[in-house]
């Protein structure tokens, strides 16, 4: 297949699109068309199609409803100064959502098709892409499985579809410190599980743990292994690093944590900065010995729907640690001024991470 | 509510029934009918009603197929002799479905309401119980995360759905020795997760692992626990006993292994026969040394779809054990003739676990 064979049903009934300057939110907003693909056993993906967003009928016993068969990545298009649509390494989503769907026993995409179809719905909805500062079209590939049939064990049928939503900052006060509490009772994943991939089950076992948090006055929380339950995972839906003594560690990728884009990225451009970078096991008791001694001097979380998020509190039961002073920490702004300069065509591409649409 | 505020609209075109001796299979036809009700923050559970099968119409951004918030139960209605329709133990299902959905951040449910609406449902659709020795009609309750939103956080509306499905036996050989594969690679669940549940997550993340037991000639997986990898857990998507040296041991209930109502009702029933319970951690290397020494008599999962499952063979990488010389151990067959025959309205029930509709 290539773009040729997508066919474009456009809406009769275009949406009105946010005037620029006004309140986006995050994923409460979609544009006026989205992609579909279907997927049969023995056929193959097959009728890809833009068509008018709407909703998806499915029957009651659809699989995905009982069996959580179901990936999906993110990732935003950005508007650069020139009016030009950009996508940053685009490329690595659909190899994560390749290897969800591995972990899942859900078929793979042609990476170089879906990135094909992307562009050809983003050509589409290019008016659709917001230009204000921080803002982006925000992208919603996933996969879910369909087959009309209770009875657990892989379906034989799927959807693939890509949905975009105009987004503002995925934190409504933008780049600021977060509150973070260490969660000691619930874990998210373990070796061995589906830690490592966007199945849509991850994301159901940590809604308990990010309830408590927010209850207690934090945003998000620090996910601790689920073994030991003291070496660190991720930070809510992001990847961690800390800053200690000037070098930046960050957990290793052992299994149960995602390979971020953002976390990649981050790595990447610490080390063009000159920083050392240990991808180690770190515990949470490291952490707080570090804050004890001063060494700990800021930690983050990378992820793509918030980029950079500065951690201004960190909680460990009874221990609450406030890092940079609570304020945005020197070595996250660089971060994300670079990173989001970047993706938005203002900073040299020096990694040849920008894909032009 | 009560069941007088279940609305119910009739199909103006019912299917046809599936012939009294034909092959019914399990969990691919459907009745006429469904149950249907609205939950929204703020309002709590609203609108109950019975309405023709139908596909269900969702945006593409519902919560459910991005964050797998979802969890089901499953039980059966069974045609006793004088053609009563009898559940067994129903409350146990739907007092687990808010016990799954409170672990989920999903609303609970009314179970006495919730019973209501599916004897409601039974009433409107018993004409399709079917009374061939080994069927009955499969009940799937399941609720699901409905706001179209992209973010992860617990979702302000939901729906709880029950369908209906006509039976035949689980495995289509009927009461007969399983093989089945100690799983060493991939994990189910772990403590601080979803094991205890029956969220959509559990499912998807054992797909893998059966798969891989299915390519390798069994028919299903034995879970070894997440953190020391050799204390036994479950059985594909069964509770498992062993009888060793004339007792009965069963993994306990430590958070990551599901309380299953046929667990339950076996333990019950095995205490009442005078046998020795033991619930405890039980690890894998117990079994194969009780296997060597000629102590491990049989082994068997429970669950509502298969009832009992006798294990005939079960291999631990390279050893391949043969349990009850590969056929149904007596047991086994005890078990099962007892369980379905208090079900079917044919045995004394002796723990009043037979609900009349």
């Amino acid at each position: 297949m290539d773009k040729n064979d997508i066919k474009i049903l456009k809406t009769q009934s275009p949406k009105a699109k946010p005037a620029p300057g006004s309140e986006l939110g995050f994923g409460r907003i979609f544009t006026d068309h989205m992609f579909l693909m279907d997927y049969t056993e023995g056929t193959g993906w097959h009728d890809p199609r833009i068509v008018p967003y709407q909703p998806l009928s499915l029957e009651p016993s659809a699989m995905v409803f009982h069996y959580g068969q179901a990936a999906f990545e993110g990732l935003k298009a950005y508007r650069g100064k020139g009016g030009e649509t950009l996508l940053f390494r685009p490329r690595m989503n659909f190899d994560r959502q390749n290897s969800s769907n591995a972990r899942l026993c859900m078929p793979e995409l042609d990476v170089d098709f879906a990135l094909e179809a992307l562009k050809e719905l983003l050509r589409v909805e290019q008016g659709w892409i917001p230009s204000d500062a921080g803002t982006s079209l925000y992208i919603r590939p996933f996969v879910i499985a369909t087959d009309p049939f209770i009875g657990v064990r892989p379906s034989d049928t799927y959807l693939f579809i890509i949905v975009l939503s105009p987004v503002g900052a995925y934190y409504p006060e933008g780049l600021a410190p977060v509150k973070i509490n260490v969660e000691t009772e619930y874990v998210r994943a373990v070796r061995g599980g589906l830690g490592f991939t966007k199945a849509a089950a991850n994301y159901a076992a940590s809604l308990k743990s990010q309830s408590k948090a927010k209850d207690m006055g934090y945003t998000q929380v620090l996910w601790l292994d689920a073994i030991d339950r003291k070496f660190i995972e991720e930070v809510g839906t992001m990847n961690v690093f800390f800053k200690i003594a000037g070098s930046i560690v960050t957990p290793s990728l052992t299994g149960s944590v995602l390979p971020g884009v953002t976390r990649d990225s981050t790595i990447r451009l610490l080390r063009h900065f000159g920083y050392n970078i240990e991808e180690r096991p770190i515990s949470i008791d490291e952490v707080v010995s570090a804050y004890k001694t001063g060494a700990l001097e800021e930690a983050f979380g990378t992820g793509t729907a918030a980029v950079i998020s500065p951690i201004g509190v960190l909680a460990v039961e009874n221990e609450v640690m406030e890092l940079s002073g609570g304020k945005i920490g020197e070595l996250s702004q660089k971060l994300y001024d670079s990173i989001t300069g970047i993706q938005l065509g203002e900073r040299e591409d020096i990694f040849g991470w920008v894909e032009r649409v």
